[in-house]
């Protein structure tokens, strides 16, 4: 059925700690009836492709990388029904089979079907199931009719769109973690992509006010862009300088876009509670906190062996004192992404303001090395894998 | 405006570790046009005021203990508009204003407007306001309207309608934290009062199965008695023993009854995160943990440092990686209490069931220091101040 | 991949108004990779079933009927990922594909794909889609472990579980549609076997009290032996008579387990709206109404001639006035069955006992008689077209 | 206590069918312990004022309109806790005691406790209470620690703040009854003012897109001002035109901001179930219906005897299809006019754009003769009795 005769296509394959290389490897193939087989048009390289890249996880030389993929329908199982041959699609990086408890609740996060002994598979990322990642010209996706969300045809807001996959919908998933209504007061710690898609989202559901934490001024001055109010913690205590900039309240809702790298002023030392902590001191009570940053069982280069457990001293006390909720995990992109596409198409989300770079394929080796190292401003890199754009 | 001429009442004072004293007192008088004073026909012991009891908090001699309290309405500001003389109410244990934010949003426990520099007031509690105990002929209720619960006239369910004061709500709620769904199964820590009272609220709600663990006999039995399973981690290790009675799955809600006073094997050893932990493990991807049991951002009497401060380690990485979700605080009574009253009248709960004694305010030294060492089966104690029980 | 070398079954199929026969036809086989083939243990025959039996809709000769079955997996397609041969499973009367907008919403009962031009399918019914009922040897299941739900092993709970396929989840449906939470008072109009399921449903989530109103003797004693407080409407006015029996107050919540066909006094004179107008008068302001009940946009047996456009006069300023809420539809039955099969279980839930009769499938023309005059209790009848039972 | 030596003020006074007066009438004196007395800076004309002024009602001679007040706190009684003498203060207007069963659940709008005999009151208004209404100097505002909500001192956003009486939460709770999630589309039918603020709220808690149906040119500018998709009905069938104008799709949301006064082309014709039959129609399946439009028990101005009755004929066959819910009733102002108050502090929110004119009491005559013509663009008139302005 395949339309093509080439058989072989460029990916971006992971080699070792910092180094990626792009390497001719063999197309995908359908796999199940109700596999696609989809021809990338944009593939970006997330934050969490650097845990992999810095060579701190178990992943192996020869992963193709790449779990925020869009692209071109180019060949269908015979179990799929919704979607035809030339459809524009996105896919959320959860890879998610439609049919277990968990996905018929929405938690597509925590598919039990596609990853044995786990709850929750992705493309292209250690221990996520042996799904290759997007950085490349093909990727098979599937449960397809399930995974890929149509898109409007052509190539129009292509740099919004990619942002479906992943940032955007898990930003949004945090404000919506926290417990947030429209009119509340909102705090986001972190102003990376994440942070601040989480920030933007709450601009778009009617935050009365947002509050971004970060000591990075070009994120600072982005968040600003989108009428949040900035929180440089090198200048002072972020706790301080909100209940300052808040009339002396503290917030309703706060949200958590750093994870277990949390650091202290200076950016040296990391301090794995430092962030939760500072949400318990910020948030009124009976608000909440929403924690779609990531925290790990195990992560060996922790700054303590308890940390290296996965273990972190919260303020329990003062949380329970205080009635706070919270809710963490990975986001079920499903739960957002046809709603955060609606938006866009009709104007009022435009969230590839937060995309730095656009490249091609055999500038991937490049863009991890600078991405990396934070340099020349690199910060959100989408791959053409195809060209084109 | 009183109706009686004599000016003194019996109540249960505070006299320093370990010695309570029933002491002549004056009666309390209307202070606010929207108080009324209850004359007290039963007032419960709960095992929160052995805190103060064993001398472990900073409450001072001569506080009137008693937050579980209800009666007869004797007297009334003249800014009270649904109450009268004769009414038979109970009261919860949370006094709120019913006209702050808090209270508007239903989150009566988190009131602002009853102990200033503080979110929550209660009567007869050390740091909880200036409001004296139901352990007492007589007691003042401020806000009235607001804060009693009408309770049909007689004498019928006193040992039910007191628990609506605070045990029966506060299981409930704990239920309610966890996200708790009919259907769902739910491990609840903890078996005492108000374990038990979380173990039937999450019966009464249509659980499929209710696991309740403790190492106390007598609460054990109690708890099958109401249809669950007993659990007694004594015998093994709780969380492989109730995935085993689970045929070898998760819960989908925990409830933690217990607080920062848990204990592991033998009773002696203080652990506070342990229970947290066990919740942590036994609850399944996209879960919830309800946490109504204690929690204090201070506590000298803590296992170690960290804890002293309020401090808790959890297993947060693997929180995270389940997507679990925990909520927590004092129970908002005024949210249920209503509720729970009609279930009791219609014959649908009879939560009496874990009432151990009734006795009268002269025997109250003698049951606090019984309860205190659990001996003779002393467990919930109602006081009947006015006799007549 | 057929197992079996017979290619022939027995079937109840529709010859026209008033008559089934069971007829030899062709094994279905598999269509689709999702698909699975599963012989039948028990299908039920449904009130609704009676509307075609009498000849009031479009229904063509040939249809096979049966809309609620379980059975035992017998065939599987290629794409099948969580079943296995030899599993038993009963399915949702909704046949939804899990792949589109309405169901991964969890509005399986709106599937967009399996019924083209129309929301929502199901086994065995007219204009529900290409899908033969399971009033057979075998069925045909789509979308197979999405639309399947497992079961243990074995023959126990065979009467319980088959309830699981559609009048369990709906009467279930009926309660959630009205808003229920737990306390409340709920009306339940209509007394046959899904009224007496939303009755049921009512106290297993913890009701105060439950009445439950017709006017057919057999389904009032019914209502009593679980617990509700019957109204027969053929002794007064069922408003009043409930307003009466719950000290002179309107109930929380109310539910249309009746529908378009409701009749007064006598039976024999229909009124579209009398249900819903007494729902209106007996909800108390800021109540809700859940309405499961059957209306259709078009009824030619109408009363009138508005009526028979599916139009229904309702005390809208009233409605309005008290600030009510109401919700229909037919019953998403995947957002239930799992845990209510979990209820069944675990002892908790044993629908059962609204099932008059078993019996063979060469004995259904007879039930289907018999059921359509209500004669000799025939109430609820289930098939086992594979013998066994 | 009083402050003032004069004891008497203006106040608009209704005196028969299209006739308001300017009169001198007695000062509001303190009535309960919970009262305070409030010098009017700004009382609005409501929509809803017409129906009085057009003697349609049963208004007797002397009532003082106005039910959206604001002003400054001038005498309190002794029980009041939460405000003081200063105090710049909006007020719903919905009288409510904050200490019934409606009020504690949120249902301010069917306070049982202000109305004796009805659920809720309001000020100035017919059958809605003792209360005298704010188009006048002073008002007696009762439970007012729970009816009043503080403002910013100073005169900043006055215009914007009157709104948070009514007509911007009412337009709000349109949104808020119609189940709306960020992202959806919505339809609302009618664009005056409160319409125009159901719109404007959608826009603000993230709406993909908003169609606003109305016959008038000016209302439509409006809506498209706000950046919405203006529908003239005079132009072609309403739900025809949305489809079109939403790529053939059925909306998520429909809210009926027009209720029972509802016309048709021209609108000389009332046809009272026009709205909800679009409504109906033009929602998806699965989508919701919010009703903040007022339909009434009884109107003896209705075009036919059923209407007169306060029934409405609707396609409930159609409605139950689809799986519509709907939900009705005046708005709570208390669940939402807080968060408004800080979306206008914080300038995301400026709802005076649907403002058309501030006088001074003096011309409120003419301003009512005005309106009631819908002459010279009076479309939202606010009147500041006390100068200043």
């Amino acid at each position: 059925m395949s339309t093509t005769t080439e058989t072989t296509m460029k990916a971006v394959n992971y080699q070792g700690a910092f180094k990626v290389k792009v390497e001719d490897v063999p197309r995908p193939k359908l796999e199940h009836p109700d596999d696609v087989i989809v021809k990338v048009t944009t593939a970006a390289i997330c934050g969490s492709d650097l845990h992999m890249y810095e060579g701190r996880t178990g992943a192996q030389p020869g992963i193709t990388f790449g779990h925020e993929n869009m692209g071109i329908v180019e060949e269908l199982g015979e179990g799929v029904t919704l979607l035809k041959k030339g459809d524009r699609v996105v896919m959320p990086f959860n890879v998610a089979d439609g049919r277990c408890r968990n996905c018929e609740e929405g938690y597509t996060a925590f598919c039990t079907g596609v990853n044995p002994g786990f709850a929750g598979g992705a493309y292209g990322y250690v221990a996520m199931g042996p799904y290759r990642g997007g950085q490349a010209q093909y990727i098979r996706i599937p449960y397809a009719d399930f995974n890929a969300l149509k898109l409007p045809e052509g190539k129009e807001h292509e740099a919004d769109f990619i942002l479906l996959a992943d940032i955007f919908p898990t930003g949004w998933h945090g404000v919506s973690l926290s417990g947030f209504k429209p009119g509340d007061t909102v705090a986001v710690f972190g102003g990376g992509p994440v942070g601040l898609m989480a920030a933007y989202s709450a601009q778009l559901r009617g935050a009365s006010k947002v509050f971004v934490v970060d000591r990075v001024p070009e994120r600072l001055k982005a968040a600003e862009k989108i009428d949040c109010i900035a929180i440089n913690f090198e200048e002072g205590d972020a706790v301080e300088m909100i209940l300052k900039a808040n009339g002396g309240n503290m917030v309703d809702r706060s949200v958590d876009a750093v994870g277990y790298q949390a650091v202290v002023k200076g950016g040296q030392k990391e301090e794995p509670n430092i962030v939760l902590e500072n949400m318990i001191k910020v948030t009124r009570a009976c608000g909440g906190l929403g924690i779609p940053g990531l925290y790990v069982p195990t992560d060996p280069g922790a700054p303590d062996e308890s940390a290296a457990k996965g273990r972190i001293a919260l303020s329990f006390g003062k949380l329970f004192e205080k009635g706070l909720a919270l809710a963490t995990g990975q986001c079920n992109v499903k739960q957002y992404n046809r709603y955060l596409r609606d938006l866009i198409i009709s104007g009022k989300a435009k969230p590839s303001f937060v995309v730095s770079h656009e490249i091609n394929i055999d500038d991937a080796e490049m863009a991890y090395e600078k991405f990396d190292k934070r340099i020349e401003g690199y910060t959100k890199v989408l791959i053409h894998p195809n060209g084109g754009f």
